[in-house]
């Protein structure tokens, strides 16, 4: 028996995508800029593909650009942002709590003389309007914030950024990093009023091998990674055909997004209740958080233990994030949990597959581990 | 039927490839940074796939570091390579024939006020080495030069730079682009004395998504795609897992290297010897490049025209290269061919698959929409 919990490091690939994958690997191989009839071919799959991104998104086809990771679709859409609007000012804004990709790309960005400003979070880990209207000037390039926080599942409220940045009257374009938010809950580009979103196939039963960056019509940046000019300039290199071949499937599959969280939701809950009574644990997550990614802390018990003790009973959880291993949870620090909480600090994070079977299993694991290390 | 003779724009995924994916995808899915089971799986499969890789180019598989494409590994490779270097000299030295990837790169440090010297190549597509020689100064940080034209097939004398740096006392790290050489002929690192190596998967029978850098023990570059420092750092976003396990498989099938070379040059020198007998129909290609390409002229017919004609009998070669279509080739015209050559120029790329039958059906199609067109 195995028991996956790790959906917000990766997922199982779906059946559908693997088929598509398959499909694409030995019919449809062409090249997609060849110009024959192999190249046309593999043209048509990789335009299904981005339509069907593009339904989830509720944007245009040619909103969409793919790229090789939800990392590189980060990359792509900062740099590629700070670079195309460079001459109108110095300031970006984004938060401490982003992923590495978003985190790094600032750190460069400092280095080149950049100013970065990194909104606090509160408790919850959701950075404060009040904050966010402070910070942004006439001089701001950039508003980077992530839709959904990969460690605790908190909800930013990223859709108003929007008034932030017209209020101060700034250049900036606005990126949200939507990788956790994808599939999850709602990301459309007109409500959240983003210029920019970066998504993740993996991260929604896709194989991993294939971001995509929704770019909004009109808006230009420049391309980071160069070369022969693919994805309209935005992203070159020849395409990852199975993978955005497999990824377009996985998000056709994707079904009711709304009806899938309502379940997750009901899942999260009876977890919730049930995992509190064992005397030590507590959750992390705030209980408006994204229902699908559970951080909570076994006290006393080193989380790389929990972890351990879990996997010889084949239920996968992760230690914090599985972008940055062995590294304390700069997020849990940000949000100002003592020590013995971080330290102690699990995240269990759900599909919409996952039963209440897999979790019940789970907090008995739990509660045994907790048994026989306390004892 | 089907008679694939654009292998140099990307090749057919290979049965083994195609079956270690649908393992990745269906079983060893894990993300390889997890610490649990699934995760350690995954991480197995990552560095099986590397040992492959690393057999093919005879060095430490601790030498070899996925990236997501041949342009990842060339934008990774340059850029790393002169940020890392930068206080060191100001100078590049690559050449006016290098693939998109590289060139487009080149472009990009020029205007952050790099200094670019192009060598011109001669009329077979080859650098000089007293250019070469009279370029590099103490003041160099990269040469960068591809060891096999992806147009003509033009084989560089790359083992040559390394003495060219060390005559001249530079600083220079050296970057060979071996994407279309690699499993075609011997890319071996300590031969060649490069220190950067790029090459691709999906020139080799692996499934497109998946790129390799050699960087030699010891050498230091700056990452471009930033994150959670997968790769040691070198090239950070979740492994495109299914992808890079069959690009190992793909380069555990290529077998002697050196058989597959001698039997592609007698189908090679065969169709050549057939094919000019056509009147108007010229080769670009030098007589010891590359067998696997044959760049070719048919006077008079525009070479679109000619693929488009091939394409509807089954038969897919390229104008040019599939990477920047609809532009007249600049590699074609930097070694001076007259503009009706230029203008009438298709490239044939054969695979170690492509027989004497295939060629001989070719040599009948170009025969027949030269007559027909001609007409």
């Amino acid at each position: 028996m195995e028991i996956y919990l790790d959906n917000s490091a990766t997922t199982k690939v779906c059946p559908e995508a693997v088929n598509e994958m398959v499909e694409t690997l030995t019919h449809s191989w062409g090249n997609p800029s060849s110009l024959h009839k192999k190249g046309v071919e593999a043209s048509r799959v990789l335009e299904n593909a981005r339509a069907r991104i593009a339904r989830v998104f509720s944007c245009s086809p040619d909103e969409v650009y793919f790229t090789s990771s939800g990392t590189t679709a980060n990359n792509t859409a900062i740099f590629g942002a700070v670079y195309a609007n460079r001459r109108r000012g110095n300031r970006i804004v984004t938060t401490s709590l982003e992923h590495p990709s978003v985190n790094e790309a600032m750190k460069r960005l400092e280095e080149q003389g950049f100013e970065v400003i990194r909104l606090r979070p509160d408790k919850f880990g959701r950075f404060s309007l009040n904050d966010l209207y402070s910070v942004i000037n006439k001089n701001t390039i950039l508003v980077s914030i992530m839709m959904v926080n990969n460690e605790l599942g908190t909800i930013n409220p990223v859709q108003n950024i929007k008034t932030a940045v017209m209020r101060a009257g700034a250049p900036a374009l606005i990126h949200v990093d939507a990788v956790q938010a994808f599939g999850k809950i709602h990301v459309k580009p007109s409500k959240i009023g983003a210029d920019l979103i970066s998504v993740s196939s993996h991260k929604i039963h896709g194989p991993k091998g294939a971001g995509a960056l929704y770019i909004k019509k009109g808006v230009r940046i420049k391309p980071y990674v160069v070369g022969g000019g693919q994805e309209n300039g935005v992203f070159s290199g020849t395409e990852a055909m199975p993978n955005i071949a497999g990824f377009g499937a996985a998000a056709a599959e994707l079904g009711d997004i709304d009806a899938s969280f309502e379940k997750v939701r009901g899942v999260r809950d009876r977890f919730i209740e049930k995992v509190t009574r064992i005397p030590g644990v507590y959750i992390n997550s705030p209980s408006d958080s994204l229902p699908y990614i559970i951080n909570m802390s076994v006290t006393g018990l080193p989380s790389q233990t929990v972890v351990n003790s879990l996997s010889e009973r084949g239920i996968y959880i992760s230690a914090g994030s599985a972008c940055k291993r062995g590294h304390d949870s700069e997020v849990l620090k940000a949000i100002g949990l003592p020590s013995d909480r971080t330290h102690s600090a699990i995240r269990i994070s759900m599909s919409r597959f996952t039963t209440d079977e897999e979790m019940n299993e789970t907090v008995d694991a739990i509660a045994a581990a907790v048994s026989r290390i306390r004892r």
